[in-house]
């Protein structure tokens, strides 16, 4: 029996479920991060890493060095809160459209991630903001227009009401995904977590909260994104 | 020192607080609550006694007779699940009207509890049912009807955005009443409190899960009706 | 201002959503279900309610009484907990196919109402059962077969893992139901409910505890079912 | 289909709603704010901004410069932790009387926070300090006081019971807000939140834990304070 | 190493911390409740079954037959919920005094277990009820009379403030027992029980929900009820 | 893709394991368990059915008839609410010993679960009552007769205290089971569990509240009963 | 109807309950503190702040200056995280005795906060450390040391065991503390309070997490120092 | 009566449980934690302190001096985040080997603290890393090697999948270790905690949340490191 090393890729994810290989970063160090970012690197593949703050996308920046930095075209994408490595293929339309909701601002960054993923895989995203139920109105007006959407991501904290109303207006698949912006009962997003789940529109599914990027997965995998399609989604070298 | 007899009935109550006593069912036996009714009708007060089962209601009729259940007015109200002995005031509608709302038929009991507390001080009421958020349509039509209401009550179980969405709409005081139907998340009407809680649109206040009642004394307390007004609330005698 | 009648159905949800009208039975007495069922059948409308039990499903029977009860083929689904009214569409395989997968034996009512419900869309459906994860040898072997669905909608109870391991080996839709089958942590479903959503497989999204109503509903949005093609969803006359 | 600019002002809402534009400031950056005060400033809307940290207002301040700082009136309010840009309206008295109670010292910020929101509209307040129920007779001297009140807003952390104390009392309308002070099983303020929706006092009101703002918004409905008057609520030029 | 019979009492109970033997009837069957009131008639020992509902109550006395019955004193406390058997000492006031205080009606089957419980111990109590905190005056009226108490053990659902006023107001030992008396937040007592361990009122102590025997037996260490005492909590004969 | 029959049995544990099959009864019908013995009866496999109430056990009995219940040795074990059919193995002492501690008789049906599960793998077990750590000297009594146990099961409920005090006091492996006994905070083993897992005693693992039958199993791997052994839990004919 | 100002001070709290007044610090400024200082120091009082950071403590004693520090005998009690401002009372034996029990050294704060508060009311106390139920040999030899004892104060966090122990073997009065030391389910102190409130022990009694304040006011009440001796804790001068 | 130092050792824990004297060191102040282990190496022990930072590992360094460090063997392992003082005793084989895997790098702290609290004891452990069951195969292929190990500890956050995959598999002991790495429902490592408690495969037994050492311990008592062997343990002189 031998002891693994410190973190073994599974890079056959692209080849079984037609997903870019994500490393999610939050209890990562930045040398961990820079030593996967290596390893993928070498093995021709994009790269995505979520929850990033700042000053760790700093540090991986300076770890890898300017110039490893550019050749493989490291890229910090600061509102979502991620890192790319790698060329981001290009949209392309016929692969389908989403359509990503929020409530108000705050809940931007997890809208921005859930973005970015799509991006990865080479899917359009329009963002569709400030939308909340308390402001009615608001939505409404853009009823129209979200019916050219193939799939809708609605992403609210507070109560979580968006996603309940707009699956009780359209017909696509609505994925909710709660956002940790609230205080007291909302504080953490379980309110609205409960209240996506808690839903009487039928057929709204839900994501754990603020994880844009599993909204974003789904949307894939609905989008029909299978393994036949991945060849596209290389470094793009 | 000398120990209390079994119960002691607030009789201060409506002169304080402009309220007719109302009793509490649930955890007392049919006995206990005769004996309360016994009480009150001696004091020549008007009762309501809240979450009585039929069958506790019929216990408490028997246990009365048949001869002082007619003097004294004894009325059950199934779908409410009350009792109420005297003789209830007759609506006046320059005391205000209130709008009870609910998102289901499966919220009906808690709306009727608010609608029969209201009645017992003489508070006219509409009901306004079936307006749940997943069909918006539903609430939208009756929103110019609801602009006549001095206060909204509104009654929702699953996610409860009834509420939400109602004072996003209206400006009149709201009182969300988070109702114990649903399951999974929903179940025990958790989820709705905190979706009420948690809401985004301003000034929107809440009461404990079911309790018609108190969103109906709530509603008195805003409607004005002190303790000037109170003699009206006696047996009717 | 008007009191609405005891219930205003949402005829508008079959042109709106692609969907069926379905009642939620739990909360609802035989004598409210009746009077539902009565004013789909005047509209023409097919009609599932849910959550029934064998009691409430015969008194629902004896109040319609045996001429309507035929006249509108009322029909008693005791697996799935459902009465249907009107006639079922034959499943058409050209609408796509659903896999529904189930952990153990105990999670059978929940993955049946989720294939009546689609069932009632004209949606052809396979059940693959006890694929639990304690014995990961039975869901491999059907991996290959399960490569043909377009959407896998899985049950499961306890830790709630199998739709984690399915999600991680195809690249499908996965709709994940967490059971309330368990006892300790698990009872009720929350530790199911949890395990989905905390789910390290990417694209996995969650209905609530043993909607499998819902779930259904998700799949319908994702196979396309718009409004378009709804007028097959008649009561079959 | 095209993506909306980062925020969308809800410039309806004092029409529909008759209340100021406020914007809740905690999960939003400096500059977010400092463009959305902009924004309001545009259109000649008051503004208020609540949950704003000393460094934040700062760096708002910076970003605006003093000269637009001086132009547009704003204003920190560091007990209340809020903004203000516009110029605030004298205080009515024919508006109605808002008395706004606190258990401890601990609780003043969200007491101001409600003092704060009423005087953008207008509206007089009183606030009444350290009357916990601990030490009854505080609380039981103000009584007389306390009659001339139209709405009582009583805010209390640890276990809550102020509110419950105050309905019991008097028959004005009251609205509770938990405050997250405290530490063990009263820390975040669920345990005074609970307390206040289960109290045994009559139509007492709840909003969430720390919500003075909320609480401020439904004294507002309370005193009729209608979409008719809110002509006055503009910069003041 | 050899099985141990079916139950073992703590016979050195009574030795060591002076109080009689009690048993939790919750769980038990009524055949194990009838052997262990065996045994301890045959060890000379009083005994106290809590929590035993009237048909156990019932099944116990069927089980040991009239003549035991009888001779063993046994005895059904209805109200408390217990079963005795073996002679109740007489109160004797040099004890200590204990006053039992209630929110309302439904509090009564937790004060009958502290009474009962403190009566096997030849402790004098009285019961003041119906001071819930919604009608203040009604425990103001009674605090004179309360100064002569040694203990206070105060039980309360709902809000659970009642413990909270007291110890604000009185100096001696307060003990706080929540009840499961409740709906909706205050179901099962866990906000009574928060409510009065986030006590601002200095000094209070609380029991676990229901748990009127440990009240009890808490007041009797306060009475310093020690071993030395316990020779007269046999049977009496 | 072909549906499923109603279970698919692990026929491969025994060998992958060594574990006897058993089966979760709690949530199956008489049917179902019924199909299931009969099933692994011609698999010539010894079967364990867990969480059987005596209704249901009665019904499968009924089922199967008195010849097929003879002639598979069908057995009824109460305390335990299990079913098996099949010859139990003669526990044999050289496959290791385990006690089976229990705090108080009210813990007894769990652990007689788990001395059930393990008599199917032929393993001594004995049964150590009544020693829960409020009588501290009843488990010390014990002490130097437990240090002859391989294994040590200790079941509580209330705090759970038992499974600390006794991993504090020997080396052995010790394994806690917290039981659903309690009220209040202890109600459904949540505190007991807690209590377990928060244990200052080094090396204390936990199961699933009430699951006897986990804890046995876990003792059965520390055993050592592996694949190689497993020859002898067949049905013993 | 006048505002009050910052804050009131409960004088009266001394002649009513006997204890001197203590301020809760956590959440209250430096200056808060200073200016509630001073008018104790003017009211000749005794002061007790309590959870005082030592930053906080060091501003508190910036602010009053060196001189009036010394002339008020401000002092900072650095392991109870405490400050006291007048001249503590000499302990007196004939008070009675209090015993502070900790299950390890990560309560000693909690420990010596309690200490600290019985201190100021003239009560010797004495400290017996590291007596956690992991090691029990530890706690039974200090039992017959502890027989001396009036009241017993037990500190303990993970699992809170120690009361329940000690309750189980000694007679006197047993107050617990759960203590928020731990991680996973023991963090915060929950799983400590669940295991003292769900004691098998009769007659222990328990405090909010972390409140060593409040137990030494409940061992206060027990010892009986009621108003009448209260002269003696007045500054000292 | 006489108050204790401010720690007492449990030197009597080597003797009575076979295991090396560990200090939790997250509530302690490098003070204490000098302190403690100048006492331990007096005594000649071998010491462990968990739950160590950086930051406070130099502390601890510094308050013992270069001189006393290098004579005590004091060494920091950064990713168990430990200290130990004394000489590490070579690993032995024939004490038997433990696998410890991890569901990601994540996990790492958490199974190098198991690591090192095994080493400490001188067992041999084989670390198996990033075999989350979202990429099965990772596991799969890893599966006959893990044949020969005795003991499994399988470390994860997120989910907690991986030990009940792990335990359907394989027949030994696995100890499941859940890992507060995560977010939303899995933040804190409850979702994982209640999975694997919640486990469908038989057997798994659990330690509290990231307890590494625990988990350590409880496979130290189940390879039967009694007290027999424990002479080896001391400092290494």
């Amino acid at each position: 029996m031998k002891s693994s090393p410190e973190h073994r890729l599974d890079l056959g994810r692209r080849q079984r479920l037609g997903m870019v290989e994500a490393i999610w970063g939050e209890h990562k160090s930045a040398e961990q991060i820079a030593r996967i970012l290596e390893e993928l690197h070498r093995a021709g593949e994009l790269a995505l890493v979520t929850r990033v703050s700042p000053e760790k996308a700093e540090a991986v920046a300076a770890l890898l060095g300017r110039e490893r930095g550019e050749a493989w075209l490291l890229q910090h994408h600061p509102q979502a809160r991620c890192l790319s490595a790698g060329l981001l293929p290009s949209p392309e339309s016929r692969l389908g459209r989403v359509a990503v909701l929020s409530g108000g601002t705050s809940d931007l960054p997890v809208a921005a991630e859930a973005q970015l993923a799509l991006a990865c895989h080479g899917i359009a995203t329009e963002l569709v903001l400030d939308v909340g139920v308390a402001g009615l109105h608001r939505l409404l007006e853009r009823l129209e227009d979200l019916r050219h959407a193939d799939v809708l991501i609605a992403c609210a904290g507070m109560e979580g009401a968006l996603p309940t109303v707009l699956a009780g207006l359209l017909p696509q698949p609505v994925i909710g995904v709660p956002v940790a912006v609230g205080y007291g009962v909302s504080a953490g997003g379980v309110a609205a977590l409960h209240g996506m789940l808690a839903s009487c529109a039928p057929g709204l599914t839900v994501v754990n909260i603020d994880n844009g990027y599993g909204a974003a997965m789904a949307a894939l995998r609905i989008l029909g994104c299978g393994p036949g399609r991945s060849a596209a989604w290389t470094q793009g070298s």
